[in-house]
């Protein structure tokens, strides 16, 4: 066969972007052991000591707490899709794309969707959404905890007060914060959430993290309707992770789940306070060099994820030659903006096994040059100076 | 963290059963080479070289061919949620677990479905299709080319007739066939097939090879409902495979699709004629051996899967007793009887990798031990010495 592709031998590359990010050799070793059965008593194993795991990553005692088999967004959809059903009340705020596609899943499951809008970049107030929910007496409402889009965090233990006051469940997207900043699924008594294998948990995409409440089981215990998606019906889902039947579903992504394993061990070894700490570190260190050459956040503050930076591109400077010349003569792959802030957004991730100091200073190092060549000049080293400034000396 | 769990370390199994099957270390390899961007050059690449290489293997020309981002079951509800409207007519032929899943998941589109039944294990005519489509009149008929569940082939080249004639599209589950037997897309005038990686293509679970006829895609763009899943809408996910705009939908999972792109190559380096060949003879030598051992088997010859042997398990056999030892004695995995045949039937598999002449020795070695231990007798080496006539002498 003459005209067959050459192997695959990616580029090296460092993942700075919004996901996927670095992974371990440890994960990328644990990926290409040999594939089992998915109902051999080894994979069934690896299936409870991940569930175990995943427990503590997402710090809750939720019995239904697996990995849903499709990336993050099949997590979305699978939440979205068991919770609701035709003709329930759901409130999405919606303040970047991944609120949006929350609001685009549900209208599908057939809920009468009512968004509440924040600009992209800004997080809701307690108020606003007291005020959505009492007007709108929700089922459940949905909201972004890190807008992967935006690069905002949204505090929620006032917001999960105000949904239980009034009856309903808190169903959260917590894709890129769980692993690089505080996810406390009990004890802000969150419902439903969904992640990502691919940001900061640093396995590559291709599972989704989920977990429910007692309160979010009888729910879904208490549908008239079938769920709409068979491959996403958790009541059947669960029969294979739970410890009783292990009844047949679909054949999981063994592989796949050998990495998130992997990934996860790693996580609970550095531990999640030394973890969160170092992501929040990095991230501080990137801000003051970012700062040091002129580049400016593009939101808040307060309200800024550690593990993805969402800069303001500078005024006169192309975004696709520099992400280029950086992808090209560094191999550090950044994001473009989504939705409305495309060409005026950079993403800049340093999720996982991404965020360390020396991403950090590589990356200063080459932006200052990529913009210098777009006649963005800053002050030579400067970037890079106030980087190391930021860390604390030993 | 003394109470974390160890690191993966699978045992070592010879995977004979319904899927997945043996994995090529070239496969496992690729798994493990380093995640790129899912809108990385590289990874556009690989995909475009994914697309091409499975559109040979499903012999088409099929622009909308590739991979969903979920296993086989995901596959089939792509094309089942894409395909079928609330209130559309579809037939679905259910002659096993499979077909019985079909029907299931375009119940929950909203489908109107009418079935028409066969029992496990055997195949339709295309009579009864004729009749069946000519009362109904559907949209769409949804029909199982390899029943994983039985180890029954169903013949579609009639059936493909017939379903046109009446204007109808035609779906096709060809999950366990691809790679293992002729699937002819194209000749046979099928509308919308889906598959998975690890059954005869050799590649861990994780990812559903689709492929959508023109006819099939002026379907999907004539639909007046958006389709009931965001996360398998192919009018989304087909931007980001396609030439054009490459808009992001979801982050593709990166290093299933290195494993699908090696597993493909080698099956194109094999060729698809001398590995349809390959696995008839070794299914040939086992069905020779299992004769002499005095297990029969479950499907009439003109209809056996070459891939998937399903055989009567012998009188006063305890089912999982044997396949327990099956595993624990020689790593070998087999799969029981799915649904009606639970504790009737063995599933033995000789799929992509596994299907080998050393696999059906050792195999057959085993079995006559293990049964032996129940008590089934056979002449000893009786079925080793059947398969070893069955090859050709070179």
């Amino acid at each position: 066969m003459s005209d067959a592709p050459p192997p695959v031998t990616p580029p090296d590359r460092i993942l700075m972007g919004p996901g996927p990010s670095d992974i371990s050799p440890r994960v990328l070793s644990a990926m290409a052991a040999p594939t089992v059965g998915h109902l051999d008593p080894y994979f069934l194993r690896i299936m409870d000591e991940t569930q175990t795991m995943l427990r503590q990553v997402f710090r809750t005692d939720n019995a239904l707490t697996m990995s849903v088999s499709g990336t993050g967004s099949a997590g979305m959809e699978a939440c979205v899709v068991n919770l609701v059903e035709p003709g329930d009340r759901v409130v999405v705020c919606v303040n970047g794309v991944f609120g949006g596609r929350m609001s685009d899943v549900a209208t599908r499951c057939g809920a009468e969707v009512t968004t509440i809008e924040r600009p992209f970049g800004e997080v809701f107030t307690p108020e606003e959404i007291e005020d959505v929910v009492k007007r709108v007496s929700p089922k459940a409402v949905g909201i972004v905890h890190a807008e992967t889009s935006t690069g905002a965090l949204q505090p929620l233990e006032d917001v999960s007060r105000i949904v239980h006051d009034a009856g309903a469940l808190l169903l959260t997207d917590c894709v890129t914060s769980l692993g690089g900043c505080p996810v406390e699924i009990d004890d802000w008594q969150i419902d439903a959430a969904y992640s990502g294998t691919q940001k900061c948990l640093s396995c590559p995409p291709g599972l989704a993290p989920v977990t429910f409440s007692p309160r979010a089981v009888a729910a879904i215990e208490q549908r008239t309707h079938k769920v709409a998606s068979w491959y996403l019906d958790i009541t059947m889902v669960r029969n294979y992770w739970s410890d009783q039947s292990r009844a047949y579903h679909h054949t999981a992504p063994i592989n796949m789940n050998y990495g998130l394993h992997e990934a996860l061990r790693i996580v609970l070894e550095e531990g999640l306070e030394a973890r969160h700490a170092r992501h929040r570190q990095n991230h501080l260190a990137l801000r003051a060099g970012l700062e040091a050459m002129g580049v400016e956040f593009a939101v808040a503050a307060a309200h800024r994820l550690p593990m993805l930076n969402a800069v303001r591109i500078p005024e006169r400077v192309d975004d696709k030659a520099v992400r280029s010349q950086l992808l090209t003569d560094y191999g550090i792959e950044i994001g473009g903006g989504l939705g409305p802030l495309a060409g005026k957004t950079w993403r800049i991730g340093l999720m996982g096994e991404a965020s360390t100091r020396r991403n950090v200073i590589l990356f200063l190092t080459a932006l200052e040059a990529c913009l210098k060549s777009q006649g963005h000049i800053s002050p030579a080293g400067a970037g890079v100076a106030a980087a190391n400034e930021a860390y604390p000396t030993i």
